[in-house]
C-alpha cells in the first residue's frame, strides 16, 4: 500500500527520503495559494527562484517578477505574494519568476530527487488529491513553515490532504496521524482556528484579510499545478 | 504575560531562544517516564549521559548504569529504559547514570542556557504544571522526538501541558496552538490514539505493553523532577 508522510519543516527534510516520491509543497500563506491564483488567471508558467537578485534578472527575459520577504512585496518587484493581485490583473499568457520567504526554498530542496512536485493549496485540494490517487507513488507533503518553524496553516492543509487520501494510503507517520486528527477536529471552524496562527496575525497586520480568505477557500479551482522542468504550470490530465 | 512554546524536535532547537527559560524535556516512550519511575522508587539522583561509553564509566563510581538504544537495553548495561523495571527492583538511595536514544540529547542541548530543566511525563504532569505556574519564567517544551522526527506521544504530552497552563500563559506559538487542540480533542481516548504511533508499535513489538500503560498514566506521582547541576532529582518545594 502506498504511503503518505508529512515533513513539518524544510529543516527536517534531511530525515526523509524524497527519492521517487510525489512531493506536495505547501505554503498556504501565501506562496502556493498565490501560484494557483496566478495560473487560474492565465499565467502559463511560474519559475520558482531562491533569491531576490536571480529573480530580478528574469525581468529582461520577459518575465513578470514577483518577490516577497517577510510577508511584504520586496523593493523593485512588480508583484508581491498576494493571490488577490493576480485575480485583479491581466495575466493571460504571461510568465512569472517568483521568490518567497519559505515556499521557493522547499521546492529547491526537493526538485531533483522527487518523482514529481505538486503545488498544494486549499483552493485546489480535491484536484491534487485526485492526481495523487491516480499515481502509483508514495507521497511526501512538505510544509514550508515559517523560517523553519512549524506553522498552523500548512499543517492543517497537510492534515486535510492526509484525510482525503486516507482510505487508499498508509498513514503510519506520526505527523500524518496527528495532522489528520487536527484537521478533522477543526474542519468545521477552519478560518477561526487558523486565525490564531502567528502568520495569519502577521498578515492581518498588513491589512490583507482578503488574501487570507482566499487562501482558505476550498476547491475554488479544479486543476493541478505541477513543476515540469524549472516551471510550474497547469497539469493537463 | 508569560509565554509557552513547543519545540517539536531537537533538530529545530536552534530556532528557539532557550535563554533563561524553563525547559521541559519530554520523551514519553520512555526516558522521561522512566526517570520519574526511578525517582519514585527511591533513586536519589540520575545523571543523563550522551553516549554509551561515558555512561559505562560511571559504574566504577558506584552508579547503576542504564543504557538504551533503539528501544532495547544496550549490551553490558544493568538497566535499559523500562519504567516497570524500576518499580519492581530495590533502588532506595541509589544513583543512576542513564543514556537513551533521544531524551538525553535533548537535555544536553539545553542545560547550559536554560533557567531550569524539568523532566516531563504524564505520570507527574500536574506537579510539573504547578511548579511552572509558581515560577515567573517563559516555558519551552522540548519534545525529544524519534531520531529527529516529530512523534505523537511527546506531542500529546506537550498539548496536555499547554492545555493545563493555558489560562495563565500566552500560547501564540503555532505548535502550542496545534498540540493543545490535538490533545483536547483526543484526551478521552489517549491510549487508543497514541496506540497508532510508530513508537508505540515498536514497543509493542518488544513485548512491553506494561511500559506503555505506565507511561500514559496521568498523575501517578505528585513530585517534580529537576536537573540540578548534572543530576536529576526530586524537587522539594
Amino acid at each position: 500500500m502506498r504511503k503518505v508522510e508529512v515533513c513539518l519543516s524544510p529543516e527536517l527534510l534531511h530525515l526523509y527520503d524524497v527519492d521517487d516520491k510525489i512531493v506536495v509543497i505547501v505554503d498556504i500563506f501565501r506562496a502556493t495559494s498565490t501560484m494557483i491564483a496566478a495560473l487560474a488567471s492565465g499565467v502559463t508558467g511560474i519559475v520558482p527562484v531562491m533569491d531576490l537578485e536571480t529573480c530580478k534578472s528574469y525581468k529582461e527575459k520577459g518575465y513578470i517578477i514577483a518577490g516577497e520577504r517577510d510577508g511584504q512585496k520586496a523593493p523593485g518587484f512588480e508583484m508581491g505574494n498576494s493571490p488577490i493581485a493576480y485575480l485583479e490583473g491581466d495575466f493571460l499568457g504571461k510568465k512569472i519568476a517568483m521568490t518567497t520567504t519559505n515556499g521557493t526554498v522547499a521546492i529547491e530542496k526537493t526538485k531533483n530527487a522527487a518523482h514529481s512536485i505538486l503545488i498544494g493549496a486549499f483552493v485546489n485540494i480535491s484536484a491534487t488529491t485526485r492526481f495523487i490517487q491516480n499515481q502509483k507513488k508514495d507521497v511526501l507533503i512538505l510544509c514550508a513553515g515559517w523560517k523553519g518553524k512549524f506553522n498552523l496553516e500548512d499543517s492543517l492543509y497537510s492534515g486535510a490532504l492526509v484525510s482525503k487520501l486516507h482510505p487508499h494510503f498508509r498513514t503510519d507517520c506520526d505527523s500524518a496521524i496527528a495532522l489528520k486528527s487536527l484537521f478533522e477536529s477543526n474542519s468545521h471552524r477552519l478560518q477561526l482556528f487558523i486565525g490564531q496562527a502567528s502568520h495569519a496575525k502577521r498578515l492581518q497586520n498588513h491589512g490583507i484579510e482578503k488574501d487570507i480568505d482566499f487562501c482558505l477557500e476550498m476547491d475554488k479551482y479544479d486543476f493541478t499545478a505541477l513543476l515540469q522542468g524549472n516551471e510550474i504550470s497547469i497539469h493537463k490530465a
